[in-house]
C-alpha cells in the first residue's frame, strides 16, 4: 500500500520545482503539489470547461518556486491557507449547528470528514449546482449516511437550491429537504439513499459501473462524451457489513478505475473503539480484492495528503482506489472528539461553545463567512512550465476568482460545454446519440412495447422463467439502457441476453452482468445503476427465496424510487427437491407488505409479458417478478392488459356480476383454479376465475373496477397460492377461504409436495363447495 | 500463506526420520507424516479414548524408516494405500448413485471433496455415531450444503442410524432423512441447516465460539471437560457471500483457534468458471482477517497434504485456519469433471458408467465394499520413538483393527470416557458442573422465571428497550447458557449484561458479544451457538428495520428450530428523526408471515417480561422482540400470563362478551387504544381493549379462548399499530378497520410523525364510531 505517494505528473512537477531550487517548504519529503492542476487533457481544450479549475493557493503553493513566480499567488499564500481551513470549519459548524438545533443527528462524521468533503466538492468534483441531474456530473455517495450534515453543508456551500440556510435550520424536521439520512427523492443533489450501512458503497459501484459501461459504448476517439468519477465516503460501519465486501470484490474484479472511495478510518463506532469488534486489516483486504489502496495518515488537516491521494487514485485507471483517511471523529470538540459520544447526538450548548473556542469560530450559528463564499480577485495570468518537454500552462481567464460561489457559474459552464460537445456528437453519431439520449432522459423508444412476445393458449406450455427470458431478450433489442444479470444462477434464472456478451473489465460495453453469489451487493449495485440515469433499467436475478439476502437493498429500491427489475425464479415449492431452504413461503406476502414494491406473479406467457411491460413503465418503482421453475400451460383469458390491472377475470360463466363462487389464483396456481372451475362448472356452478397477478396494481384501480372483479355481494371466494395465506383475508374476506402453505416446505419432487400440502384442484373444489 | 508446511511435531518426526537416514520417500521436500498421530496430551492418557486413533498405514508411512521398522505396518503398506482410495471412491459413488436415483442433486462437490471428507470423518473427528448429540463431539458443518450427499455418505459409513442404505436410496424424496440440503431437524448427525450459501461458515463460527466460551468457563487445570474442534467445508459460493466475510472477520478477531475451515477451491460455480465473477485473492483476504491460511494444492489425491494441513491448523491455536484445498469438481467423471455441468444435476447413466470405468469401480450402485467397512487384523504392537528426548509411543491394544465400522465402538468409548471425566468433574466442581449440565441438557434451572422483573401501573414509564435490558440482566443471573450482544448498537438496543464483560479473544469466558456492524453474520453465528448445546440461549440485537440485513439467518433460525432471541429495538416511526431508512413499516407483517417465528411486540414492562419468558420456553422457535425507542406507560391489565396467550383483554366495560367495539393494539400503540377506550367509555360505549402482543401465540389458543377475546358476533373492531395494515383483515374482519401506515416513514420528531400519519387516539375514536 502506498502512503501518500505521488502521481507521475506530481513527480514531474516536483522535479521541475526542485530544479528551480528555491522551495520554501519545510517538508523535507517530496511533497506533492496542493494545486488543483487541470489534467493534461483538460489543458488541451480551449472551451470554457478547460478553465473550470482555478488555482487554489494554499500552503503547498509556496513550496514550488515555479508557482511562486506568480506574484498573484504568492501574495495570497497565507490568506488562502487560512481560508481553506475556514471553509472546512464552516462545514464543521454548519453540521454542529444543524444537529444542535434539531437536537438530533450525527455531528461526529462531518467534523472529521470536513477536510475531504471540502476538497471533493470545492476542488475536485465537476457538477452543476443549478442542475443536479446534469448527466456527466461526478457522482458522490455518502455511504456513511448518518453523517448527512456533511453533504448538506457541502451542497449548501456549492449553491444547490435544495439546501438553503432555512433547509439547514429545519434539519430532520417534518417536510424538510434535509432528512436524517440522505434521500435522493427528497434532496436534489443527493444521488442515492443511504443510512443502512454498506448500501452506499455498493450503490457507488453501480454508479461507476454505469459510467464505465456507457463510456465504453458511447465514447469515440474524437468525443469523450461520458466521463465522470464516482466518489464515496464510507466508514467503519460500512466496512464491517458484508454487502460492502460483495460490492468491493466486484469493483475490483471489474477494474472500476474511476471509483474512488474514502474510508473514514476514525476507529470509533457506536459501541466505542473499533478494537472491540473490528481488528481486520482493511487495507490488505482491499488489496486482496484488487483495489489500489492509499493511506492518508492525517485526514484532519492534511489537505495536501488528501489532494495527492486523489491524484494518485486518478492515475491508477485499471483499479478502483480506496483512500484510507485516518481522521478524528468530532474533530475540534475538545471533550467529545475521538469518542462514540460525538457520533450520534448533539454536542450540547456547552460543548458547542467549547468547540467554537477551540477552533476559533466567532460566528453565529449557521453563518458562512463572506470570504468562504467569495474572497479575492486575481488578475489574468498565465504560468508556463516546460517540464521534460511538456508545455504545461496554468491560467485563469477571469479577472475575479471566487471561492464556493464560483461553482454556480462554473457548473453552468461545465454543462454548457458538455451540451456543445453532445450537439457535435449527435451530428457525427446520430444513432449512438439517440440511444444515449434515451438513457439520459429516460424517454422510452417509440413502440418498444411491440417487441414484447405474445402468446395464445396454443403456445407451448413453459416455465415462466423461460418466458421471462424471451421477454428479457426482446427488451434487450429495443431498450438501450437495459442491462443486468444474475447472482451466479443465469442458467437457472434464464437471464442471459443472447445478443450481448458479458460486462467485464475488458468488455465493459457488454450488458450481461455476472454478479457472482452476491445477492445483496447485486441489488444495491442495481440501485446505483438505476439511479445513474433515468433510462438505465437494470434487472437482477436469483431464486425468489434468496430475496432474503438482499431485502435491505430491495427496500432501498422501493424507498429511493429506483426502477430495478428483480427477476426471481423458483418461486414456490414447485422447485421441488432442493427443499425448504430453497422454497419461498412467506416471500410474496412479505413484499406485498413493503411500500412501493410492485410484486408480480405472472401465470403464463401473456402475464409475463404484461409484468415486464408494467415493470418498465413504473419508472419510480422496483418490480419483483416471481417466476416458476416448472412448466405452466398458456391459459385462455390471460392478457397483458389484464395484468396491468393487477387482478382481472380470466373466465366466467356467471351473469349479472353474481357468480356462485370466485376462484382466485396467482402464478403457477392459476392453472389449478382454472381446472377447479372447469369441474365446478360441469356441476352447474357459475364460477368466475380471477388472476391476481399483482395486489398493488389492483389496489390502484377504481372502486368500480374492483367491484366488477370482486363484487362485495359475492363472499364465496376461494384463493389458491403456493405460499402463506397471510394477508389473503383481505381478498377472500371473512367468509372466504384461502388455500396456501403456512409451514416450511419439503424436499421431494414438486408434484408430490403439491399433493401432500393440498395445493390441488380437489382442495379448491372442496373449499368452493364449503363457502358457496 | 504457508503451503503444506509442517507443524512442530511433524518437524520433530521428520528430523528424527532423517537421522535414521533410510527414508524411501521420492519427495525431496520435507514431507509431513501421513500418520494420524495421537496428540501428545492424548498419549499421556491411559483411558480407552487415548487409543481411539489407530495407525493408518498409507503411502507416506513407507517414507519413514522409523515407522517401517514395524513389520505390521510395512506389510500392509500397499493394500492400505489402495484402501483409502477405495473409501474415497465409495463416498464418491454413494453420492453419484443417490443423485442418479433421485435424478436430482449435486454430485460435483462430493466427488471433489471426498478425500477431505474421508480424512475428517475417518481419521480426524471425534464423535459417537450412536449418539449424534454427545456434547463434546467435534462439530462439522457443510456450508456448501448442496453437496449434502458428501455428508450423508460419511454419516452412513460412520454408522449413524439416520442414514442407512435405504435413506441414501430415498435421497430427496418425501419424508426421507436425506433431504436436498442438510437439515439438522431431519437428520441427527447434521449440526445445522445449510444450503443458503455462506450461512454454514457463520454457523461454524458460532459453534467454535461456543466451544471457546464454554472451555474458558468450565475447564480446569485438571479437567479439560470442553474440548472439541469445529470443521467446515465451504465453497466459492460461500466465499462470495458477504455473510461469510462478516463471520470470518469476527472469527479472526476472536482468535477461534479450533475452527478449521476447508475452502473447496474448485474454480467452478453454477455460471461457469469463477474467473467470470470471482477473481479476488481469497487467501490474502483471510490473512487480512487474521486467519492462518494453508494451501493444499492437490485436494484430489493429496491425502498427506490434507493431513499435514490439519495438523498445522491444530498447531496454530490463536487463529482460525482456512485450508484452501484445490480440488476438481466432479473428480473422476471423464467428461463432466471441472465443469458446471457436474455441479447440480445427475451425471446421467452414460456418464455414471464412464466414471465407474474411469475410477475402476466395478460395484453395484450404493455398494460399500466389505474392506471399506472392516478390513484387516493387526497384532498388538507398540512403537517407541525416542525423539529429541520425548518418548513417543504409538500403540494398538486391539487385536483387530477395522476401518469405518470401528467408529461405533470407538465413539461409544469416547463418550464413555468423557462421561467418566465429567463424573469426576462433577465431584470436584459441583457448581460449575450444574451450570454446564444445564447447558448440555437444556434443562432450565428451577425457578428461573422468578427472576423476571414485575411491574405495576405505578412503575415508571419507560421504553420497552430499557425494560428489555432489565429482563436481559435478570436472565443473565439465572440462565447459565444465556449470552449475546448487539451489532454495534449495544447502547441503543440496551443489551449489555452488566454483570459480565466482553467475550473477546483474551476473555472468552465473558458473555457480552460484540458483533460489530454485521447483522447477517450475527444472526447466523447465534444459530451456531443455539445449535451447539440445548441450553445455550443466544440473543442478538439491532434496530428492527435491520432485520432486513439478517433475514436469511432468521429464516434459518425458524427452519432449524434454533432458539435465538432477536432483540429488535427502534421498532416503528417512534424512533423519529432518523427517518424512513430506519423506520420499520412492513417488518411485523413480514415476520408474522414467516413460519415458526414468534413475533412479539410488548407494550410495557409486564409484557416485556412475558415476552422473554415465552422466548425462553419456546425452545424450538426463534423469537423476535420488537421494542420501542420511546417511553411507554405501564398499563393496567397487562400481564405475563396474558402475553403467553398472544392476545388478551386488558380492559373491558362490556358484559356478556358483547362489547360495542373492540380496540386492538400492539406495543407502543396499545397505549393509544387505551386512551381511545377511555374517551369512548366516557361517551357511554362498552369498549374492550385487546393487546395483541403475538399473533402466533394467539393462533395456538383454543377456539373457546379466541371467542372469549374476539367474539365472532362483534364485528366492530379497530386495530392500531404503527406499521403496515397488511394482514390485519384477519383480526379486524371485513367490517372492521385497521389503522396503520402503508407508506414509508419520515424524518421528524416522533410525535409529529404519529400525528401526521394519523396514528392517534382521535383516529381510533373516529374509526370506532364508524364501525360500531
Amino acid at each position: 500500500m502506498a502512503s501518500s505517494s505521488v502521481t507521475l505528473s506530481q513527480a514531474i512537477l516536483s522535479r521541475s520545482v526542485s530544479r528551480h531550487g528555491s522551495s520554501s517548504s519545510t517538508n523535507s519529503q517530496l511533497s506533492p503539489s496542493s494545486l488543483s492542476l487541470p489534467t493534461f487533457s483538460g489543458l488541451k481544450s480551449t472551451t470554457a470547461t478547460s478553465f473550470r479549475r482555478r488555482i487554489i493557493p494554499s500552503a503547498a503553493a509556496g513550496r514550488h518556486s515555479a508557482i511562486r513566480a506568480s506574484a498573484a499567488v504568492e501574495t495570497l499564500e497565507k490568506t488562502d491557507n487560512a481560508l481553506v481551513e475556514k471553509s472546512v470549519n464552516t462545514i464543521r459548524f454548519l453540521a454542529i449547528d444543524a444537529v444542535e438545533k434539531a437536537n438530533s443527528g450525527h455531528p461526529g462524521l462531518p467534523m472529521g470528514c470536513a477536510p475531504m468533503g471540502h476538497i471533493l466538492y470545492d476542488e475536485i468534483m465537476r457538477y452543476n449546482p443549478k442542475n443536479p441531474y446534469w448527466f456527466n456530473r461526478d457522482r458522490f455517495v455518502l455511504s456513511a449516511g448518518h453523517g448527512c450534515m456533511l453533504q448538506y453543508a457541502l451542497l449548501h456551500l456549492a449553491g444547490y437550491d435544495a439546501v438553503r440556510e432555512e433547509d439547514l435550520k429545519s434539519f430532520r424536521q417534518w417536510g424538510s429537504k434535509t432528512p436524517g439520512h440522505p434521500e435522493n427523492f427528497e434532496t436534489p443533489g443527493v444521488e442515492v439513499t443511504t443510512g443502512p450501512l454498506g448500501q452506499g458503497i455498493a450503490n457507488a459501484v453501480g454508479l461507476a459501473l454505469s459510467e464505465k459501461h456507457l463510456a465504453a459504448r458511447f465514447n469515440k476517439p474524437d468525443a469523450e462524451i461520458v466521463d465522470h468519477y464516482t466518489y464515496c465516503i464510507l466508514g467503519d460501519g460500512c466496512q464491517m457489513e458484508g454487502i460492502s465486501q460483495e460490492a468491493a470484490s466486484l469493483a475490483g474484479h471489474w477494474g472500476l478505475g474511476k471509483l474512488i472511495a474514502f474510508y473514514d478510518d476514525n476507529h470509533i463506532s457506536i459501541d466505542g473503539d473499533t478494537e472491540i469488534a473490528f481488528t481486520e486489516d482493511v487495507a490488505a483486504r482491499y488489496e486482496a480484492l484488487g483495489w489500489h489502496v492509499i493511506w492518508v495518515k492525517n485526514g484532519n488537516t492534511g489537505y495536501d495528503e488528501i489532494r495527492a491521494a486523489i491524484k494518485e487514485a486518478k492515475a491508477v485507471t485499471d483499479k478502483p482506489t480506496l483512500i484510507k483517511v485516518t481522521t478524528t471523529i468530532g474533530f475540534g470538540s475538545p471533550n467529545k472528539s475521538n469518542s462514540y459520544s460525538v457520533h450520534g447526538s448533539a454536542l450540547g450548548a456547552k460543548e458547542v461553545e467549547a468547540t467554537r473556542q477551540n477552533l476559533g469560530w466567532p460566528y453565529e450559528p449557521f453563518h458562512v463567512p463572506e470570504e468562504v463564499k467569495r474572497y479575492y480577485s486575481v488578475p489574468v495570468f498565465q504560468i508556463h512550465l516546460n517540464i521534460i518537454g511538456n508545455l504545461l500552462t496554468i491560467g485563469a481567464l477571469a479577472t475575479s476568482c471566487s471561492h464556493w460561489s464560483r461553482h454556480v457559474p462554473e457548473g453552468a459552464a461545465l454543462e454548457a460545454g458538455w451540451n456543445t460537445k453532445f450537439a457535435e456528437y449527435q451530428k457525427k453519431y446520430p444513432e449512438e446519440a439517440a440511444d444515449l439520449k434515451s438513457i439520459i432522459t429516460g424517454e422510452l423508444p417509440a413502440d418498444w412495447e411491440k417487441a414484447l412476445p405474445t402468446y395464445t393458449p396454443e403456445s407451448p406450455a413453459d416455465a415462466t422463467r423461460n418466458l421471462s427470458q424471451q421477454n428479457l431478450n426482446a427488451l434487450a433489442k429495443v431498450l438501450p439502457g437495459f442491462l443486468g444479470g444474475s447472482a451466479d444462477l443465469a442458467s437457472s434464472n434464464m437471464t442471459l441476453m443472447k445478443m450481448f456478451g458479458d460486462f467485464q473489465k475488458s468488455t465493459p460495453e457488454e450488458r450481461n452482468i455476472r454478479f457472482g453469489v452476491r445477492e445483496h451487493g447485486m441489488g444495491a449495485i442495481c440501485n446505483g445503476i438505476a439511479l445513474h440515469s433515468p433510462g438505465l433499467i437494470p434487472y437482477c436475478a436469483t431464486f425468489f427465496v434468496f430475496t432474503d439476502y438482499m431485502r435491505a437493498a430491495i427496500r432501498i429500491s422501493a424507498l429511493a424510487e429506483s426502477r430495478v427489475i428483480y427477476v426471481m425464479t423458483h418461486d414456490s415449492i414447485g422447485l421441488g427437491e432442493d427443499g425448504p431452504t430453497h422454497q419461498p413461503i412467506e416471500h410474496l406476502a412479505s413484499f406485498r407488505a413493503m411500500p412501493n414494491v410492485l410484486m408480480l406473479r405472472p401465470a403464463d406467457g401473456n402475464e409475463t409479458a404484461g409484468a415486464y411491460r408494467v415493470a418498465i413503465l413504473k419508472n419510480k418503482t422496483p418490480s419483483i417478478l416471481a417466476l416458476s421453475r416448472q412448466k405452466l400451460p398458456q391459459l385462455a383469458g390471460t392478457s397483458v392488459e389484464g395484468t396491468a390491472k393487477g387482478g382481472y377475470t380470466i373466465s366466467d360463466n356467471s351473469s349479472g356480476n353474481k357468480p356462485d363462487v370466485i376462484l382466485i389464483g396467482t402464478g403457477s396456481e392459476l392453472e389449478i383454479a382454472v381446472k377447479a372451475a372447469d369441474e365446478l362448472r360441469k356441476e352447474g356452478k357459475a364460477v368466475r376465475v380471477v388472476s391476481f397477478v399483482s395486489w398493488e396494481l389492483f389496489d390502484e384501480q377504481s372502486a368500480e373496477y374492483k367491484e366488477s372483479v370482486l363484487p362485495a355481494a359475492v363472499t364465496a371466494r376461494v384463493s389458491i397460492e403456493a405460499g402463506t395465506t397471510f394477508g389473503w383475508e383481505k381478498i377472500v374476506g371473512s367468509k372466504g377461504k384461502a388455500i396456501g402453505i403456512d409451514r416450511f416446505g419439503a424436499s421431494a419432487p414438486a408434484g408430490k409436495i403439491y399433493k401432500e400440502f393440498g395445493i390441488t384442484a380437489e382442495a379448491v373444489i372442496a373449499a368452493a363447495k364449503q363457502v358457496s
